[in-house]
């Protein structure tokens, strides 16, 4: 991960480069590195996420709505079986293993962090059209896998609570599903404009950027 | 599929049961059943029913997106996939039969009659919710069924060169996928006030049944 | 109207000429100028006319939603007010001189030509973004204009029963209303990368036109 | 405003009574009544809302486009222009007063609170049907009302410098406009099945209502 092919992804990432620091090295990834994440900012972090999952596979049921070409839509949808099918266990069971059952992440309260993050997500796709929609979600699919990587890399593996998190990111296949995500960005780009609009493109991933920074805080200050 | 379990169903398609029966039992619908349709009419009609086919996938990805419940959620990104991953697939090995080509249908021009009912449906799904959604796609899925159901009960079926077709939406398979879209109308109508909105919902069933009617007329016209 | 200054507008219809002249110069519109239009044939349209106002009107309302500027979003509301507010009264009064009152139009069964052509435009704009959305509404716009000061400066308006409604499309209001769509494609345009995305643009523009043409067919047919 | 007519408004209300109670009586509201607000929550308040009114506009787009009646969007026509038209220029001038110039609020970083509440409002409007958009706004509009009327009642307005704030609110004209939502949740709910929706709308309008008391409590963070 430490290359992107992709130029307009590169671009975005660029043009919120603080932004873009804030989140990958929030201080709750620092503290998911090296072990000493409180537990309780995790578990709050990881019922916040299921819930951030539901709306998560809305967005790409949007993705297929809203694809013009039948290879747009079979990708969308491949993502989406792929989070409902596969995704949505894991994260299930991996809870489980935190003391979290799925019937009480399920009727948690949403916090306003996950409101906002997952809400202005889903607004910037209904609004916009399919590249206005990866643009906003790519931040939390490359981001996590940035973060996955680094973390494998340079983090305090042995002992750290929290390495099978870290080595589910920092793993092949996580990393190929982000990869292609940076690949979907430059294929819409190409189609839809994606220089011409890059001003209004680098507003909504740098808004994105930063409700994912605001995700982390959240679990930061439940810790 | 002579009997409906589904009340809110039954009572939609009773209100608009002339326009039913001109749909269900279509000049077109007759000519499959004895064998007499010209072919160029049924060419016709499987090239754009595969224009057709990609925006009822569209619709399945709009159904994830609208869908608050997990169940919903993943019973319309089941049917999304099997369109998408299986019935796409058969229809394209089907017409292949019938000697027509993937890019070919591709690029075939949409007719007025397919424009219309595929926005019309998809339209009324984004404007309205989910239970509107799915009111403007059952005439579509049920009516299949009983139209299937029907012709291989009364039709002609030895010789008949549309034979594979009504097996296929005779087939346990498909009665299956409409028993299940009834009982989806049934569980959404309780939720989301079917009842309360009848006349409001009998006027979208009403018009996707009529747009499904001039869906066999277009491929009528054709022959 | 002999000139546009809009230069992806100027491109978009180029790219679809002999559909925009199937379009503005269709029998109907002929008809329309030396004033042999049957009469049934004009009420006709003018009742699916009235329908076909209401999904207008509720496109200026996606537009003031899918803006993301102050001006655009003013732009959409102030086209929203003028057909709501003034249009669609007009179009009332007139067509009352025509002997159809309004409550007898909003009870007219739709016909499919006005489904298809309302419901692509919504859901070409729910589907794409603002630009998608205008560009699936300026072959309305702007070729009402071009029909109405074509059969003003060439058409037979002596005597002709039509003249009203060809003046009121060839008149400074109504030209000055899609000179302000040409401009708002142009500011879209360089905004939202129109010219990388002219292909698909072009694919929505010339649907629109085409299904303009059928439209007209429709009030032929009537006549 | 101390008696709603409204059925189905005030069950909604009664079902989130203690957010609903959390929102209308937030410190900042109390602290808004004597007069005790540091000044810069206020103007933090008054910026953020200014981005607020822009999205709730976009909201009135959205509701004209949803609507399926000509009277629901002619009213939500009506709410659009008196947001764009009115409002607006209202709050701007009333921001002048307090030293912010409106292209200096157009520029502040949208806070997560305001993305939160803006969004979440928008996309449930997206995934439901107009009756769930309007319970996503009520709490705001009629809020602001209960809000405005009990302070001006009991709150020290002699020598207030938030006296000019309180008085819009609780004038007839604000008043109206809310007694307005409250007959279109009624007329919506009785058309839209309400009552066999109720707790699903109970469940948007509760998160609304929260999301509100954010927003205060956001301005005070900023005092």
């Amino acid at each position: 991960m430490t290359k992107h092919s992709g130029n307009l992804f590169t671009r975005l990432r660029a043009a919120c480069a603080a932004d873009w620091q804030a989140y990958t090295g929030h201080e709750f990834v620092r503290a998911l590195g090296d072990g000493s994440l409180p537990e309780p900012a995790f578990r709050y972090y990881l019922g916040q996420d299921y819930l951030f999952l539901i709306h998560f596979a809305r967005a790409y049921g949007l993705a297929v709505y809203k694809a013009d070409a039948l290879d747009d839509m079979r990708a969308a949808a491949a993502s989406l079986s792929a989070i409902l099918d596969v995704e949505m266990d894991l994260h299930v069971k991996f809870c489980a293993g935190w003391g979290l059952d799925e019937s009480t992440m399920a009727a948690l309260p949403e916090d306003a962090a996950t409101t906002a993050y997952t809400r202005y997500v889903l607004e910037a796709g209904q609004a916009g059209d399919l590249l206005d929609l990866h643009t906003a979600l790519a931040p939390c699919i490359v981001g996590y896998a940035e973060i996955g990587a680094t973390l494998a890399a340079s983090g305090r593996l042995t002992g750290n609570p929290y390495r099978e998190w870290i080595e589910m990111y920092a793993g092949a296949d996580y990393q190929h599903v982000a990869q292609e995500e940076i690949e979907t960005i430059e294929r819409l780009g190409a189609r839809r404009g994606g220089d011409a609009r890059f001003d209004n493109l680098a507003r909504t991933f740098g808004m994105a950027t930063r409700l994912e920074a605001d995700f982390w805080q959240m679990g930061l200050d439940a810790g």
